[in-house]
């Protein structure tokens, strides 16, 4: 007998993966968390019906969503991860040896349990890092006391359904800000420019309605999410992400198997359906 | 009942697509050739069970297989296109004002009948640009007798199983080298740098082999093709792609949906596992 699991991205298009094992399956009281060991990719972690990471193909999504922030800040030195319980982008962060404390705000503590057990390459440090706190909580909440406290907020959020969909609105930029030292970074994942640019358009048009200036958008493929493209925003009041880009100074001293200073700079540069869906906005003002 | 059309891009993973009808399928002389209708992608060509095209996205794969070469070549007068019988390549070609003829080489008479019946918004120049001329012929043999007669050839051809795979041998190379202008371009469609590693690392050395100097890649996602991202080699013997690349003198009034000048350029910067696969065999000589 062959198992397949089927992630469907719309009502006509989807993925689909050949799996060996359930590992693990639990409505925790957020989601319904699941782990699959597929023939092709190795453990996935599955969120109410969702991919979220392959072992295979996770390294380009984690690299993404920490390096360019991290290399782009002059002293990243206090980091917050908001989501990200399964440790990867914790990883990717404790490279970084100008990091000297890193916050993980997951609001699901199953996500974590799992991340322990079934991806121990994924969530390490997560475990074994001293620099690392782990805070099980909603992130909004979290952050609402925390007033010009980190350099680099990661916003790894699951897809704006269910809990997660918070992470999208305007008032949690605005606190994000409030949260963020003035020279901070935010970077959110924001979804496929293929499947989602409505999603994307709005994720903008808050950043900007929250007061952040230099909001761009940068992209990676990712064999395993919708359209095989993915995307994140970067923001900040002070950093231009490609004019304020600079390596000096900096210990580049990492066997990366995505990122570069090269793919950095290209990685802003967008298809122009892309670009020109996203110049539809340009005159958007508050 | 629904349909669903699922491609297996190995033995443990694939996308897949709901129906709404097959408008055609028919065994040719080389293929198993199919159009169908789809809920998400419009109509879609699928050769031999795999996909070659789909409405929506076909954009991204047509572009890219064309402008990179004709932008890059000085003066773009003489074009062959190898394979490609859908028409999208020879469309893209044809906004290039500089281009005085276009020559498709396409082995299977199916696929240009399907083109013109199922793929009007595709193949509308093949059939009304005087410059464009249609030979229903095996490539290998056409190219023979040309010598030192394109300024770019572009080999579109279908995956390196069944009739194309001669398209991907070093013999082949050696002929297109032969039949360019010594200034000459050559781009070829060459697999998903997630899932092909090892036929891409083989054009390479081929094409290296074969006599072209500066052989490097380029790459776009494609959300349809395997891992949703796609490259293509780029060979010349005076050429560089980056160095030599300038739009002074060219008309770039064109309505694109992915190329541009910045896109021509970061499209060459290859995340980390690609460069790193490629460098494996940097030192290759024949």
């Amino acid at each position: 007998m062959e198992l397949w699991y089927t992630e469907l991205h719309t009502k006509g298009s989807g993925i689909c993966f050949k799996v060996k094992e359930t590992l693990f399956k639990k409505h925790s009281k957020f989601q319904e968390v699941t782990v699959l060991d597929t023939e092709d990719y190795g453990r996935m972690l599955v969120i109410d019906g969702l991919v979220m990471l392959t072992e295979r193909d996770e390294f380009i999504y984690h690299e993404m969503m920490a390096h360019p922030a991290l290399f782009l800040h002059r002293s990243p030195e206090n980091v917050l991860v908001i989501g990200g319980g399964d440790g990867g982008t914790v990883r990717e962060v404790a490279r970084h040896k100008a990091v000297k404390s890193i916050t993980l705000c997951e609001i699901d503590d199953v996500v974590l349990d799992v991340a322990k057990k079934f991806f121990p390459n994924l969530s390490t440090q997560l475990f074994s890092d001293n620099r690392v706190e782990i805070i099980v909580d909603d992130a909004s909440k979290h952050i609402k006391d925390k007033k010009e406290n980190y350099d680099v907020i990661l916003v790894d959020s699951s897809d704006p359904v269910g809990p997660a969909e918070n992470l999208f609105k305007r008032d949690f930029f605005e606190s994000l800000k409030k949260s963020l030292k003035p020279d901070g970074i935010v970077v959110l994942q924001s979804e496929s420019p293929f499947y989602h640019l409505d999603i994307i358009k709005n994720v903008r048009e808050n950043l900007l309605g929250a007061g952040f200036d230099n909001v761009l958008f940068y992209w990676a493929h990712i064999p395993t999410y919708p359209g095989g493209v993915w995307c994140w925003a970067i923001a900040s009041c002070t950093y231009h992400p490609i004019k304020d880009f600079s390596l000096e100074g900096k210990d580049f001293n990492m066997e990366l198997k995505y990122y570069s200073p090269e793919i950095h700079k290209a990685s802003f540069i967008l298809p122009e359906y892309f670009k020109r869906a996203l110049s539809e906005v340009l005159s958007f003002e508050f």
